[in-house]
């Protein structure tokens, strides 16, 4: 049930981007599938889990579609509340990256490729959403608050408590809320992360406004 | 054999967006691969049909090759006879999203996930090209004529026939020539599909062409 | 061994785009993890290969993250030694088209489909790389020194030698070598490839530069 919340709000975005890109409902629809599922899509095919969960669980498919229903309707409201957005998006980062990382290891992967795959099912579908709307991802751009980092640390937390045989529904409650946490106090305090040495005062790169 | 014309025009279209592009004969022949190839690719990665049919099929290899060397020395011609073109990948499409629906089914996947795959292994060839190219993927664009839909319809036509088991030639054909038809409407008739709500007023990208 | 300075170089090239991008270190780390080990992992999903080897080895995985903390610190210097970089990414292109069809055949795929795969490893990363850096794939261009051509030379004598039974280090070594120097001649005379005929005087897309 919580991992529908998770497909959810990433399809939220994914419909908002697709809005603002000004594609057509078909396009709103694609962009929400994509952010949603294609991070754990990713995963799956590399943990050899096929047909992906996208795939045989009807819910995952469903749940993006409705997100694009809503956004098609009501997206000024929705953009209205992106505060709103961006705490279930963040829940979202927590419970994939944590999720991710125990399903890779299920599969036999080691703790630091588990972690790995954690962290790109958490992201995958962001970086995926912004590659099909020939954005540069957000992921990657010093100029948005920090997005890996919770995933990383909720991730990492989760591998720690698997190697150590700790991992419970207590501890990945834990592990989920202190990525949430994290990425809600960079949202607030507006934390970034350091670009290369010597860079800092040259921009090669026009600035460039994804989010009005 | 009718597969190698859908893989023949679709590899034609990359061809000649990457002409367009002003890429050399290399990039031509990748653009011309991954077009044809990259939707069958997709669905065969996702219900583990590994090695992928593009790689065991020497025909489906070479094919794009051919369209390449003829786009490479006929593309003024090639460009000419653009309506010739649409309707053969009109065909392409109705073909391969009646034929992933039913290899995605073959494999086990539940109807409305082989349905959806059918209509990837139709349109993600052509995601794939724009990807590349570093266009936004025309599937999306509110401005083109509608292509997802038609696709939409043969896959779930196809779809339905599985359900009540009566899938064979006659009704395959009738599938695949309902998208065929449509999607020439579509073009005949500059079938748009819907954007968001408030959204028509106003427009955020300004207008890009790709096809001259 | 020889593989790591491979992944190495090519996760260089990767964070030193994203400097040039002004990402961030994590934008870095993954570039530079994308770089390295796209192209291998496309492969290793085709050939059904799961998990593939950048998620079972561990050295795969650190050695770019290695590349990027240099870049970060170093990277005017290491942007000076460009054509040492461009030697050893030389280098990599040869190794990896080589080891690549190798391994494809191994697992069962045809001579053709093998030296593909054998191409698509050793030129994937890169694609990857500029794809997700919103650049124009630089394989693509025609305004680019050849890349292609000389791991399709490495792939093919490979392919070549395993269809005549006499793939060994010593003619390994020699296709790796061919395409190495084709490589770095291509650079020095700045080899192109042709476009589409009656292309050369015309061109619709403004000049872009990647590299300053």
């Amino acid at each position: 049930m919580t991992d529908l919340v998770g497909i959810f709000v990433f399809a939220i975005s994914g419909a908002l981007l697709a809005v603002r890109k000004n594609f057509d409902v078909f396009g709103m629809a694609v962009l929400a599938e994509v952010t949603a599922l294609g991070g754990g899509l990713f995963r799956d095919l590399i943990i050899g889990a096929v047909p992906p969960a996208a795939f045989t669980n009807l819910g995952y498919f469903v749940t993006p579609l409705v997100a694009t229903v809503l956004v098609f309707f009501l997206h000024p409201q929705v953009e209205r509340i992106q505060r709103g957005v961006n705490v279930f998006d963040a829940a979202g980062l927590g419970l994939f990256c944590v999720t991710g990382t125990a399903k890779a290891y299920d599969y036999g992967l080691g703790l630091t490729a588990s972690a790995t795959l954690g962290l790109a099912s958490a992201v995958g579908g962001g970086v995926l959403r912004d590659v099909l709307a020939n954005e540069v991802p957000s992921l990657l751009r010093w100029d948005r608050d920090l997005y890996a980092v919770p995933a990383i640390v909720g991730a990492a937390m989760a591998a720690l408590c698997i190697r150590f045989g700790i991992l419970n529904p207590l501890t990945s409650t834990l592990a989920v809320l202190t990525a949430l946490s994290l990425r809600l106090m960079a949202l607030k305090y507006h934390w970034r992360a350091p670009r290369a040495w010597h860079r800092s005062s040259v921009t090669t790169e026009e600035p460039e406004r994804v989010m009005p």
